[in-house]
């Protein structure tokens, strides 16, 4: 606490933790505090958060239902980017980080507050990707992480802090979580306690958003995707707005067990960490997506994206969403989806997210080219002879001169 | 047909187009043939071969048991790189053909012959796979792709000849196939004909060594799976050599429904074509080996094997297996597996397969480092502001000099 | 031979070669032959072209100046990448290709054409180049390359068959040249016979547009050079159309000395070739560009380009102008380069360019964040240590947990 | 202050600023102070460091000359990558950090210290290269950076410091000086003060091994520089130890006006920085190291390396030598390098070193090949029309279905 702050706009979620912090920082920094708190689909209704803010005497209260520019803005490009950190997690939380920054940021800036602050540990990602995210938009922006600074380093004492300040505990509170959970639209994520052991499976009773496959249906579920410019726009034939969209294909996910992942992952700031994901919709959308570009997408630009796929998906990872390198891939990558557009049909059961069909009306598949006899004379088979022989004249050349 | 050719060897598997290719050699080039036949674990009786070689006049009849080679030197090396071609495809057919090349090459040494010779058609990867090994190996082969010469240009004119020469057809062989099959212990392929639209699911009656997640067990079975140095060697305790753990993965995942895919990629001679493979127990070996990985991988090797993987993987696709840029990654890729060497426990369930654990002697994992409350010493959350600030300073800059 | 053609644009130099093709059209096909010659500051008046071409009976002669349009739209984009093949090479042949091709392929649909042809030997990257954008911008167009397909496959063939059929030989042309030259605006490249022998330096004869290091003037000669958005716009403060800010700069490099490469490469079609190349104002501009980008560009951008530029390259130097993949590339790179506006001067002494200042008004040098003084507070070098701890961390755990 | 310590080994140079952090040291921490001084070829006697050393009362003095491990170990490595930091810097300080520290943990071992300690501001990349390598090497090893923890925050109060404890100042050490320097066998860097503004050319009197290039002769100098599997082993025939060759280069290029590099860089702690630079030896090498691969390298190895080379460069600059990524990024480097064995032929002419010869006995370069008329019979030029049609047959698909 070596700065002095007039007013701070604190990322607010209604719950213990940041209604802890909400006071810290009035009686830390002596200063205004200005609660913002979002909707991104976390599925917990926001409104008692505003009533609890109120409660606590904040003046300014912010609370916004951001599900439709977060994936209009943040899912759909990053998912056009086939995007996986270590060869599986879908970046779930990673994404929705650097919408709640901005938006924190977009309030100081209304409401003349010269600093902002955000409840993430000083151990994970979040913290850095919430701060990288307000530098880059407010560089002389000041920025508060409570569990950095604070000495409420235990739970018991987090209690207390409350009790002191009539700060409402709910019972389920009181104990420590037998493991920490973020959730929105896109995915939840648990880890911590019960989860450190990567030796031990996740008890049922973590999964929130899923059914196991076991408890999946025993019958299939078939929906056909239509994409356009590389972004799902309908489902079966129905058109739906990016959040309604993805909402529906949770629905239809979660019910069929699809995308749960039990991972160790490496955090940016250096250790391994052990995660447990659900995704449903995400999952699907994954799928999906390639599916509909195995069609549509030229090899070359395609294999360029795979190439620079794990760096774009690290960076979102470590929190450089807003970074001159994000949107300069982006501009690549969204360039390459302007044909990925069409129709897939995804089979759903039991954990499985199968593709079982794709079809496009500017398909670079030609049935015509692949079929065994001669076709459209595009493709004479004398050809390979001579593409074999220069690609193997190099190869030739070693062998012969360095043995 | 424009060089002389004394005696070249076929890669022979005793079918009816390779019995006349066989045939259709000794007429157009009056020449010797020697028959190589080689058990890659494709599931089908070697000896047979044997006896119609024989049969067909062959006096130098080759029939080989190459599957612990296979496993050991080509399987096992790139699952070591978690190589999948465009996010897919476990690169079951790509990894055969260099074996089979090299021992084609080495069977020409022997027996004196100046050519080789091989059954793929015109159109696909696996002309290109064997010549570029061809020519790598030995840079004065004589290389003769039946399939790019002669007109035997239909089914018709094939079963024609096999008539006119006493080449004896199988009853069923006499219609043309509804696809085309290529099979070894890592997979078996079907593509052509009846699955040339990708509008269409594959019917069941594809499928050879998977049955559907529908089929398979409604319970679970939970598996563990030894590593040493990035390969499997034991599958619960039981040590088992290369091609055995194979084997014995492709049991299990086959009856649990497991490594089905239905894809369209991109072939190297430039077209887009659709595959449905099936990968068992090399679909398990994947998942097993980035679940080992998780834990005892460090995170600066593990990005860059990613960030090379795609090319990697293009290499074996496009046929390029020896070239010395395969072999120079590979030497990158065994230095990272030193330490990948521990035991992961996969479910397998109609379909799904998941890490349920995983446990290393050399784990990089660290509870005591992840635990909330400070462990270790290792870790001072206060550092998390310096590295953040630090991080962010070029962003801070950039946003404050350029706007 | 094999197909029938109507009508063929050929690019046509006048030259012998050229001359000799265009016959040898007319008789091979009994086609209408169109010319097209272009100026691409080749430093040969094209105008000669026009009336040979008349005189050999063309009735469809197409002569144009294409400067503008080839450093405008080819160059300038791919210095904005910083583009060297192999390390050295500034690709002055490769880019020219693509632009030729592409005008070849409108004036086939102008005059209705349904060939093209070029002079292009079958050794070479040229001819690859050629027909990959015909191929790109017209897919059904046919192609004739005589090199390959006719038997005129001497010097003495060839002059005698220009001889039979009046072809007019310049005196100076009736042996073989001693080597091979292409030109443009960009550069001079020599190659073949003098200079086939890797351990032989080239004779000043083979140089064309630079003296040597040797014979420039003694003193150094300094510049100013501006840049916008990437691109150079003015020298010593006079505004300059592309073509002519390139010809100025050709003219001062060329005099100091400045520009000249002596290499052996990697051609695609598999085998490696000695070339001698000039490129003295090229040469100039990529030191420059890379000087403004020093102080303009965003670390994260700057390293992204850095490691893109040899796939980029090698896209260009193969003839893959008019893919899908460059065009990808090219949108990130040129993202990057929004704020690479400003200033530099260079000094050309003797073969060397070496810049002495670089300013920009949005430049990312803080002089305030570098002086060794605390300055504005942006920086804090406390934040050093958390920096560095945080960067340790998995080292010090892969050292202590896996030694 | 926050640990205490025992024993510290500190890298001495026996300049005044390390003379004042041995005694900070002392004083602050209560410790025994054991002195590392290497000679690393910096061009200074450091006899002196151990008479100072002793006359500050150290007891445990270590003075060693590292100059053949620094060129072996190190130098040569790093330029079998042709590793160059943002297209131009060829490493010279980064390289040296590592070994220092090396060395550092190893004298700790031995002489039982519990901590290190470095003379590196905390503005620098220094500090980062210093500390990330004694924690990579000794996880649990203590780390004193005193520009970072002290108050001695002015040249004023250091030489205050100084006086007061009786350290002696030399006469032109009391002033600023105009610039910071550091030295090696490999390079000597300027930076600070009057070279602050990007916009200025550095003065002459910068410049520490190398004359200007108008200073240079006005006669060039050949040499002939023999490589062995990537690393130079003779000049002119004479071989020489690794130490003793690049002393040799150093002499040649810095009496031809060869290596001076004027750079802005981006520094890893976020900031830009100027920094002045002399390579004389180290530019040679580069150029001759690349002459050397361009005839006895594959292409295929030769692009793969280009594209791993800004990555492999930026983990030097940044201090990551002794990771794991680094190590296995050089496992494949040195690889490629089995072949590199030859001789080059070097012209240093006023600041220009040019390559006018290479040969190689296991050359990859044949004139056969090249050779305009057909000659081994391993290149028909017919076989390219099939090269290309291949090459382009996807390019024809998009422009057909995509348009």
């Amino acid at each position: 606490m070596s700065e002095s702050v007039k007013k701070v706009v604190l990322a607010y979620s209604g719950g213990l933790d940041t209604s802890v912090i909400l006071r810290w920082l009035q009686d830390t920094y002596n200063c205004e505090v200005v609660t913002f708190t979002a909707d991104l689909g976390q599925g917990e209704d926001v409104e008692p958060a505003r009533e609890k803010a109120k409660m606590l005497g904040i003046k300014e209260v912010y609370v916004e239902d951001l599900r439709e520019e977060f994936v209009r803005d943040y899912v759909f490009p990053m998912f056009r980017a086939n995007a996986l950190y270590e060869g599986c997690y879908l970046l779930g939380t990673s994404i929705a980080r650097p919408l709640i920054s901005k938006r924190q940021i977009e309030i100081a800036a209304e409401t003349g507050a010269d600093a902002v602050s955000h409840g993430a540990t000083g151990k994970g990602n979040d913290q850095v990707r919430f701060e990288l995210s307000y530098y880059a938009l407010q560089p002389d922006i000041k920025i508060i992480a409570p569990w950095r600074e604070w000495d409420l380093t235990s739970r018991t004492k987090l209690i207390e802090f409350a009790e002191q300040h009539q700060i409402p505990i709910a019972k389920d509170k009181r104990g420590e979580a037998p493991f920490s959970v973020d959730a929105n639209l896109l995915h939840s994520s648990s880890e911590g306690k019960v989860l450190e052991d990567p030796w031990d499976a996740p008890e049922e009773y973590v999964f929130q958003r899923t059914v196991s496959p076991e408890q999946a249906p025993d019958k299939a579920t078939s929906i056909e995707i239509d994409f356009e410019h590389g972004d799902p726009v309908a489902i079966d034939g129905e058109r739906l707005s990016p959040a309604s969209l993805l909402t529906k294909l949770n629905e239809l996910g979660g019910a069929n067990g699809i995308g749960r992942l039990d991972m160790v992952e490496n955090r940016f700031v250096g250790m391994k960490n052990r995660g447990v994901y659900e995704t449903p919709g995400g999952t699907i959308m994954h799928h999906a997506h390639r599916a509909m570009e195995s069609l549509t997408l030229d090899r070359g630009m395609a294999h360029l994206k795979d190439e620079m796929m794990p760096r774009y998906a690290e960076l979102i990872y470590n929190g450089f969403w807003f970074s001159p390198e994000r949107e300069m891939m982006q501009q690549a990558i969204d360039f390459s989806q302007r044909n990925v557009t069409g129709t897939v049909r995804m089979k759903l059961y039991k954990g499985n997210v199968t593709c079982t069909g794709r079809k496009a009306e500017r398909s670079l598949y030609s049935e015509d080219i692949v079929t065994f006899e001669e076709g459209s004379g595009t493709y004479d088979h004398k050809d390979a002879a001579g593409f074999i022989k220069l690609n193997a004249l190099r190869l030739r050349l070693n062998k012969m001169l360095q043995g």
